[in-house]
């Protein structure tokens, strides 16, 4: 491995985990936050060796743009005008459509759309943990222009983190993360506030507590996550219901037999998703 | 406290493992099930010293009756004429109004109804573990005429087994399983077929993994359960539709403003759940 300088534009739980987890593989990582609260919480708890410029840190050698999708271009725009001309950079996004256009509006060698299936109900770099990437995929999303440095440099810290990296075509991304992350938390938030209603919502189990750990996820993030992937995401939460439906009118008509074929449908679906092969 | 001799009726996941937490707290402990294999794999991992006929079982101090909902009354009408004078009985089905109707029926002053708020995505008593209670809440439904004896013994094993015994109205428990324990089962059944129609199921996160983990449940079991509480989950499901397409149409329509504050209700309504305090 060779030692490279990075740069963390955006130190929350994202940014701030990449950073502990390249110092811990050897590289130096210099970090931008607009929040001077949030950038001093991943200084003090070693995300970053230090806190630089955002024009500073977009000439290093390697840049992890980890702020909200709304934000993205506007830091992409800056990179193009700052970065060095070896300088490579990829950004965090859980929705690739936009970013990619972009990336292909611009044609630009230097960058490579990512996005790692990693994260934690909780936000801030306060959170951070070297470790939040470990035997994650992280799906990598080049576009044409994107430079077989830029990928290679991208994929080798990614692998540095202990994450999978993986090619996905942008568009496919999105509608794969519609259904296997933004649904989920999508029920995630009608369940928290159905089991506030209830008068002893403390006797729940295991699949309750499963279903409600994203339910409190950051709003503004998620706001802008969830309509930045609108169609996909819609289409899936629709597909929900229709299932949800069907399957409210087996259990209420008290058609064992029907239903139970649904649930052995279930169980072979959970069997074929268990044996699935890893990235 | 006084070691008691335990019948366990019903060797599987949620029995065997009674079982073995018995044991560990220095009970003896019997038990029986129809198959013979499962039997025998609950002997060979200990969950009981022996196995026993099943009037035998009845006739112990203190039975468990962890069998299928629909084979409960059967159990419950055979202990009532088998069981020594002495002897308290106690079930775990996962929906309590039948249990309960069937106990004040038969004025039973020896039963208690019961629910361990625990379980595990896998079946049979090769998955049973002494720990699978241990801080988890255990509804237990007494009826007016369960006796004090009654409830105290029941009572006392349960903390023997490190779970939380509390007191619950049994039609309220099923209105707050529907919620809290089956809807999660349901949703989890839909979101697994959803999931293995995609060609890269495996690029998710943790969310999803959360999600799935019982989506693959024994269908015969969860038919039983599902429609043994019918209509309080069928409106668990229907409230939950309503509310996923009152987020989908947010989310469809870019409204980032109305889906902010939805997801600003399930952050409160999340801390909310964190803050209540346990049983």
């Amino acid at each position: 491995m060779v030692p490279l300088k990075i740069g963390i534009v955006g130190l929350g739980l994202i940014g701030g985990s990449i950073g502990m987890g390249l110092r811990a593989a050897g590289h130096s990582v210099v970090g931008y936050d607009r929040s001077i609260a949030e950038a001093e919480t991943a200084l003090k708890r070693g995300c970053v060796q230090e806190l630089a410029d955002l024009k500073e840190v977009l000439a290093t050698d390697a840049v992890f743009v980890s702020v909200p999708p709304d934000a993205i271009s506007e830091v992409l725009d800056l990179a193009e005008s700052n970065r060095n001309p070896h300088t490579v950079v990829t950004d965090c996004a859980s929705v690739k459509g936009p970013v990619v256009a972009w990336a292909k509006g611009k044609n630009a060698p230097w960058f490579i759309g990512g996005h790692p299936m990693a994260g934690h109900e909780k936000s801030g770099s306060q959170y951070a943990s070297a470790w939040l990437f470990r035997n994650a995929p992280w799906i990598l999303c080049p576009t044409e222009s994107s430079s077989k440095e830029t990928r290679t440099t991208v994929s080798s810290l990614i692998s540095d983190l202990g994450a999978l990296p993986t090619i996905v075509e942008a568009n496919d991304h999105d509608q794969h993360v519609a259904v296997l992350s933004h649904l989920p938390h999508a029920v995630a938030a009608v369940l928290v506030q159905m089991g506030a209603e209830l008068s002893k919502s403390q006797l729940s189990g295991g699949s309750w507590k499963d279903f409600t750990r994203v339910g409190g996820v950051d709003p503004e993030l998620w706001t802008q996550i969830m309509i930045g992937n609108r169609e996909a995401l819609a289409a899936a939460i629709r597909q929900t219901t229709t299932h949800l439906e069907e399957l409210a009118s087996y259990v209420e008509a008290g058609d064992a037999k029907t239903l139970k074929k649904y649930l052995t449908a279930s169980k072979q679906a959970k069997s074929k998703l268990d044996k699935t092969k890893p990235i």
